[in-house]
């Protein structure tokens, strides 16, 4: 496996994709076209609308964005794929399509296969063992919550640390992910903004500039430093 | 019917339930005995726990609690009901639980025969045409969305506005809601900490000193004052 899983598309101040350009070069390496998996519609965009988003970023380091739903079927999409890029959005929109459009195991077949892939954000999320960890407001009915399994833990992208001084009784990002773990036992990586996870074969670790917030069941969470590798997750 | 449905069971600084205890005096007047649902389990406590605080906090209103899971059958638990609360937590959890423990059906029949029913948070959420608006983690795969309909709209508890000087690109409660009106119908009560609804029969009446966002599909989201019917949503 070859993915980057990053937080978020953007960050704060900057252009969509333009903090992790130059990591993307990398990874999509000798790669000419990048299939787009524009399912998770961010303020419910078209698929053509978010196409065309992706399409200009790429244009940067010169790759060509093909839209998944610009394909006569899921079986062409993926037939000679070179590299993917599933944008975020809402994780609930993404997931439902995955399964409805029968994407989900074409998709998990390809990026075990070793094809070059980038998540951002829901397209982060859907790399874990499940979705729920997610952040996003459940909007439509997904037929499962299982997702990928690329990795073996969940994630919480946009990860933020509690207010210090809170003056709302709305829980905080620990406190559900506290909840998470009285009923499931798989560790969640808490990716603040700016941090990803490179996967290279059953290799994981943490980059960017940031330390990331491990949850387990059972143990106080605690940080690991960008470098780390995710060995004591699995 | 004749409900309040509330935003949070507790303002900031303040202890459980204690700004609108005056108000739960009224709704709950004649009542002995309140059924307790302790099934959203806030930070995965159990269910002997949070009913212990109900009770703790209905004492000062002389009414006593007994938890829905003290009775034998569920049948038992809803025979001669005086009056209901259901506790906040997480929505998933709660409405999970309803399903499975088939309590989703009697409660809506009690509540639509006039049995006064306090919700605060989840408890309120489930009132709604589905729990499609929660901010909770979606933790466990309940078996449907659909919760009660009690009200003919959805609700968003602990509605908060959007920060002013944002640097995180997690999506802001506003955008979240936006997002639900591409695939879904029904209007979205914001309710912000310390407002609740007034069920009475057909009329559904915003209280407490704050105003309610309220959002349509293809409108602009508008304020309405406490004290508002909420007559223009259905």
């Amino acid at each position: 496996m070859n993915c980057i899983l990053a937080s978020t598309s953007t960050v704060y101040g900057e252009q969509y994709l333009a903090y992790i350009v130059d990591e993307l070069a990398v990874l999509f390496t000798g790669v000419e076209t990048i299939l787009f998996i524009p399912y998770a519609r961010p303020s419910g965009i078209s698929y053509e609308a978010y196409t065309a988003i992706a399409r200009k970023a790429f244009e940067a380091i010169d790759k060509k964005i093909v839209g998944i739903h610009e394909f006569e079927t899921i079986e062409a999409a993926f037939s000679n794929t070179q590299g993917i890029f599933t944008g975020g959005g809402n994780t609930f929109v993404l997931v439902d399509a995955l399964y409805r459009k029968e994407v989900l195991m074409p998709l998990k077949k390809v990026i075990q296969s070793g094809v070059p892939y980038l998540g951002t954000s829901a397209g982060s999320n859907i790399c874990g063992l499940t979705m729920k960890t997610t952040n996003d407001m459940p909007i439509v009915y997904p037929p499962s919550f299982t997702t990928l399994g690329i990795v073996p833990f969940t994630i919480n992208a946009h990860y933020v640390d509690p207010d210090p001084s809170p003056t709302h009784n709305g829980e905080t990002r620990a406190t559900r992910i506290q909840e998470y773990h009285v009923f499931n036992t798989p560790p969640v990586v808490g990716l603040r903004e700016g941090s990803w996870l490179r996967v290279k074969d059953t290799t994981i670790t943490l980059q960017g500039s940031l330390t990331a917030r491990i949850f387990e069941q059972s143990k106080a969470p605690y940080e690991i430093a960008s470098g780390s590798l995710l060995s004591t997750l699995y």
